[in-house]
């Protein structure tokens, strides 16, 4: 399957579609002609034996927090750390073992994750019940999509390393898959993020970012609804709209600020390094994107990815950052109103070689310590510009 | 100052305060006579120029999520894995430096955190507050007091390896502080834990573990007590005592049960080692608890602490679990009826050498995935019995 999509009159991505030898869903999407991968140039087919996926899964609901927990027992055996010529995320082409995408090249691709912690297959006859007959612990099947994202097919790159063109198909690949994530069975909420860095786990060294849709509201967003129908009951406003204008107004610490969107360090920043990146407009998810806010967003978030590797600099040059970039959206059905767009970037290093770790306080308790103001955290991603004249998007 | 408590007709401990020259308490907890520590034997005094504790900090308002974050920037320049003849928590009779210890020996000793989140010295005039004048951003000063609980004065070893009557004089100090320090002005709600292990960041292997008294209710413990009073509307039952009840019922997760406690692995465990442990008595907090309840306490608390080092195994010998160790109380005010007292072993080690990391589903959403099962996890750890015929208190 191949379509071709298009966002106002620049941008132009086809995305093809294809099958890995286990099932799983696998999407080239090719925003340069001659297109590198798919069908067009010659087609490569997935000739490992990989048997069936292991997909099953359960969530459990935790009555001391109100939480749902995944558990996924078939991830314990998962890929880890393998030398950089057997890279799954290379091009099969480019390694001495065949990848996870059977293409000389790619632009950018997306396929499921071979070890997802949700999946669409689901055994037969799992269905919600409650653990050990109690009426304390429902449980339901963990059933939602895990997908891969590869951002290039350069193992040595950044994000931070794209041409504004290449993260402008990613922006677009992000919010295609949220649309088509968010019209499957189940799923209530669909969350993009980069994991970076081995300091927090990351197995694989190659770019590229994931994208897990839930079978539920996830914690954190579920809060933030009930705190922000508290806030519009008792002030009339928008929670999240109230904060970005707050932050803009204060100015003390905002770090890039465009035409479309505004980045900033949140005024509770709880993390070592912390940056938050909002639209001024109000959109729930990143497919409500228009075409001038997706161009100034891909300079923005280039922009913000080359600050994070130069907050920390040892003797031998700039340190690069471990990170989480999180993208919290709307659910998709409930909250469409208050769950405003915003990007939430964090960091567990708190100096070359120091990291923060959640310790009892933090981890046990909730109750975090910042041994860090926000104010100098501000200062630290101000006087990190990737260009000395301080110019971004716009 | 020197006082002695008694719990019942067999458990004295002799309690002495001090002050270390920046003014800091220090208070040594004597089980065993002769008396080891104090004044007893021979005065030592603090000989350190420490200057002034740095202790200023602030506790900024979430809106997100409706949380305190502390902002302790002192905290930056902490002591970071000192050598252990340097080792601070030794008695300074025993090392190459002085010790915050001023003694030659002692049995269990208390004292202030040298780089506190919370103190009740606060820079004259810090009070509640705005950040930048904006009411989304409420601020206070981090009232409150972080110690140190040193449970042996031997470096090398591991609370495991206390005696029964040592670990029950931990647990009398335990009990005795969470009650001085719920007196102090502003203090909420006191958290008794243990973190150990480098794994988790620990910076100092001398087997010691911490409390800190809060100035709010935590925000795992807000969250708690509103799932509890839901519960008990609905329900009319108390929500911990039903989850004990329903544990000790379904038996399938239960890893230890004595005569007044029960550990087990919860239905929906989050991490990949987590055990709680519970009184059978409805108790608020540790200082509520009787001496025959204390007594068992000491015993299972061990035998719980030694399977911790049982559970993992590699060509060495077992692996010493990194681990946090925390005490759910209920806070000082609210709750109490509610907060019903336990404790909470999570450890992050999947398995040796492999850690579970918290990545962006955890930490950015809040959304748990666990690589194993609960159940997996309670075999082992029944497994793990330190005693080959599995008994243990009672």
């Amino acid at each position: 399957m191949t379509a071709e999509t298009s966002h106002g009159s620049r941008h132009r991505v086809r995305c093809t579609s294809t099958r890995l030898s286990d099932g799983r869903e696998l999407l080239y999407f090719d925003d340069t002609e001659p297109y590198v991968s798919g069908s067009a140039v010659r087609e490569l087919h997935d000739v490992r034996d990989l048997g069936e996926a292991e997909t099953a899964g359960e969530c459990r609901y935790d009555p001391l927090t109100g939480d749902w927990v995944t558990i996924a027992a078939h991830r314990m055996g998962r890929t880890f750390r393998p030398p950089a010529d057997e890279c799954p995320l290379c091009p099969t082409g480019r390694g001495t073992v065949p990848s996870e995408v059977p293409a000389d090249d790619y632009d950018v691709v997306v396929f499921e994750n071979r070890f997802p912690s949700f999946s669409e297959r689901q055994p037969d006859g799992t269905a919600a019940g409650l653990v050990d007959d109690d009426p304390l612990w429902p449980r339901r099947p963990a059933v939602g999509r895990c997908e891969v994202v590869c951002f290039t097919s350069h193992h040595e790159g950044r994000f931070a390393d794209l041409t504004p063109s290449r993260a402008r198909t990613v922006i677009d690949v992000w919010a295609e898959r949220t649309s088509a994530l968010s019209r499957l069975p189940g799923v209530e909420q669909v969350f993009v993020f980069e994991n970076r860095g081995r300091e927090i786990g990351v197995t694989l060294g190659h770019p590229h970012g994931q994208i897990y849709a839930y079978p539920f509201v996830t914690p954190r967003t579920e809060w933030l609804l009930q705190l922000a129908t508290d806030h519009r009951e008792r002030t009339g406003g928008s929670l999240l709209r109230d904060v970005l204008d707050a932050e803009r107004r204060a100015g003390t610490r905002v770090v890039v600020e465009g035409e479309h969107w505004t980045a900033f360090v949140p005024a509770a920043a709880r993390w070592p390094v912390e940056v938050h990146l909002a639209p001024h407009r109000d959109v729930p998810d990143l497919p409500a994107l228009t075409d001038p806010e997706r161009d100034e967003l891909a300079l923005v978030y280039l922009d913000l990815m080359a600050r994070l590797d130069r907050v920390y600099r040892t003797d031998t040059g700039p340190v690069r950052l471990p990170y989480i970039a999180a993208w919290h959206q709307a659910p998709v059905r409930a909250g469409r109103d208050l769950g405003r767009l915003h990007l939430q970037v964090t960091s567990v290093l708190r100096a070359p070689g120091k990291l923060k770790y959640l310790a009892g306080s933090e981890s046990a308790m909730g109750a975090f310590i910042n041994d860090t103001t926000p104010e100098r955290i501000a200062d630290l991603l101000r006087s990190a510009a990737p260009d000395p004249r301080g110019r971004v998007a716009g």
